[in-house]
């Protein structure tokens, strides 16, 4: 028994009585239903129900409202309801279905987005949190006091596995310190697990063998349970110092086992984070959703990219870089490094710098390295002069005076 | 090598040209991205590219469009794209990341939902299905011929083992077929698994002695995969005959994991599908979400119920349930049980039979029968006066003139 509780944060949108639509939501999600039941009783309630903590009305307009909510005038609000841990006991898994279960589907919520959970310090020794983290991955990676400079093998699927290793090649040769998967590569016909990752590790094995800096490269093992293990020990024999998994494809469970298995960072990909997040009305908020995965134990977490192709403003994606590290325990801060990626160039790395204000952070340009005139190293090369001009607060265009592949960086995708 | 394509179905909104959004996506999914780059050669395009295989402008008023969308006048088309399986081989965890990855984070997306997916028949063979559908449940419960009735334990946490078990001796007593844990109820400190588990069979098996029919108790084991293993063991040794899994909560690795180990029906709870699926914007549709579950092998699936306490309109609930016994391969149908549940009662059978047109259903009422005035026993001696009725096509009224439980149901619940 530990006395504590579970906190979680809401946008709630109705057009009923919010404090009212708020005891609801507490009552479905704990001891209540519908109709008063005869077994309610006020020890159990007193020992077991979820708890309206603090309620207010937002002076915002409200988004238009899911269907079939109530019809009437709109309102917005924000609330935190609050659980017993003893309801559910140390589970991240049972968590979900308290937090986030069933309430989406009140028809007196006409909205409602989960902002943020505060797990109490029960929850911190149940779970391992990063292996690695910004420290560890700067040490496999031998990359300190600067950003992390990595790309996305493009294309994303398609390549052989010796075309992969080929591109690979080009990269360590123009001095790139990581590498990942597409998320669309797993283990496809045309370039299997195994053949990409000896293929890629002979690759940058002999680079290091050269220069001494081993080359991260982030392999896509997403899969079943068993296959992640039989690949991640592969990757491991082979030399490999990451791993990577779509969250939303494998799930939290298969996660939390395969983590208790992994001797590799987790690069961990957001993929599908659109159907959770995107929406005003409805879902998740990335605050609320990373804390989950951090103490599970990702090592680095995708955060979209300043100037992105998708639909993303530039705020929201350095809130999500923010909140990455930002201590989810006094004693166990679960710190990852964000993942700036998604349409970036040489062009965003000052922004995202002068933005987080930190170099704790990993770059990643897929086409904005591929698709460099000059080449694949000078693809690399210009990201690096990016980072060098960034640093020394010195703007791109005349970085670019003195640096021919920054300068055809820019030209190409834009400054 | 299959030479075979998966296939999905989009709703999309979009200011743009519909068709080259079509082809963005198509793009993203596959070989493409934001621009052109070297390795995309025809040959690999070829080889790997995503196809645009029907696309379609609908005559319908779009809803308001997701944040960070191009403005724009908004118009609606249905498409179909299609890959080919040799990019991800037969996984459907991999599956996830290609139909319903990144997509909906595109700019040019102003909504997107996923409408259906149509996997070729080489799945089939690579997943196992329903280890017990509807034929395996009736087998196990004794029931044929008409829908189970069961009930959710209520309160939904906050009782001790021992007044489960209490609860479930008086259900048993009034004839119930099936009784399931809430998805709130885990391994909580009032409420162990362990003891929950032991307490109810114990009761169960008493009752099979007396009566030669065992109730199907659907016990919630969602958590990490090592304990859902021992839980499942712990039940299958105590005489129980069904688990219950939170979907959204365990994921898609860790599912497959536990279904290799389970010897016992999965009754699937879907809490969370509001955060998937109630927006008409952005997400999934039911349709296309259940048959991953279905060909993982879950062997029933909840799909809310007739005039429910949550949003979903009735025809959508009902084509839910359709969409569980829809087949999905030629040799291979993964037909499931559907489950009607959410402020189900004794008023809802008689609809929920003649809009499925099939007595193949699991229908659960929670507070529908603990708060029953006449006591548990009665509530439930309720739904199968109801369902005799909607078998003999006899109204309800009619009907409760002559049952005094249905009578009393009607008035405390609605009629």
């Amino acid at each position: 028994m530990t006395n504590q509780r579970i906190k979680a944060r809401y946008r709630l949108q109705t057009t009923g009585d919010g404090r009212r639509v708020a005891e609801v939501m507490a009552g479905e999600q704990s001891s209540g239903t519908f109709i008063a039941i005869p077994g309610e009783s006020a020890e159990l309630k007193e020992r077991s129900a979820a708890r309206v903590e603090h309620f207010s009305e937002l002076q915002q307009a409200a988004p238009a409202p899911l269907p079939g909510a109530v019809a009437g005038e709109l309102r917005t609000y924000e609330m935190e309801l609050s659980w017993p841990v003893d309801n559910l006991g140390l589970s991240l898994t049972n968590l979900l279905a308290t937090v986030a279960g069933n309430l989406f589907e009140l028809k007196q919520v006409a909205g409602l987005k989960i902002l943020d959970i505060d797990l109490p310090d029960a929850f911190a020794a149940a779970y391992p949190g990063p292996g690695f983290g910004v420290a560890g991955t700067r040490q496999l990676s031998g990359v300190e006091g600067r950003p992390l400079i990595g790309t996305i093998i493009k294309p994303s699927v398609g390549l052989s596995a010796a075309e992969t290793a080929a591109l690979v090649d080009q990269l360590c040769e123009g001095g790139i310190d990581f590498i990942k998967d597409d998320e669309l590569q797993g283990d496809g016909y045309y370039c299997s697990f195994e053949d990409r990752a000896r293929a890629v590790m002979e690759v940058i094995e002999r680079h290091a063998q050269r220069s001494g800096k081993k080359v991260m490269f982030a392999f896509n093992l997403t899969g079943e349970l068993d296959e992640m293990q039989r690949r991640h020990d592969l990757v491991e024999s082979l030399g490999g110092t990451c791993v990577m998994l779509s969250l939303n494809s494998v799930g939290l469970t298969g996660f939390n086992a395969f983590r208790k298995h992994c001797r590799l960072p987790i690069h961990a990909h957001r993929n599908g984070w659109g159907y959770l997040g995107r929406s005003e009305q409805n879902g998740w908020s990335y605050v609320a959703w990373q804390k989950i995965w951090r103490l599970a134990g990702v090592d680095h977490m995708h955060v979209n990219g300043l100037s992105n192709k998708f639909w993303e403003p530039d705020d929201s994606v350095i809130a999500s870089a923010r909140a990455c590290s930002t201590p989810m325990f006094s004693d166990k801060s679960c710190a990852v490094m964000p993942v700036f990626s998604s349409g970036q160039s040489a062009k965003q790395i000052p922004a995202t710098y002068q933005m987080l204000q930190s170099p704790d952070f990993l770059y990643c340009a897929g086409g904005g390295i591929v698709a460099h005139p000059a080449g694949i190293a000078a693809g690399v090369r210009a990201l690096r002069q990016s980072w060098d001009a960034a640093r020394d607060n010195i703007a791109l265009a005349t970085a670019a005076q003195s640096h021919a592949e920054l300068k055809q960086a820019l030209e190409t995708f834009g400054s």
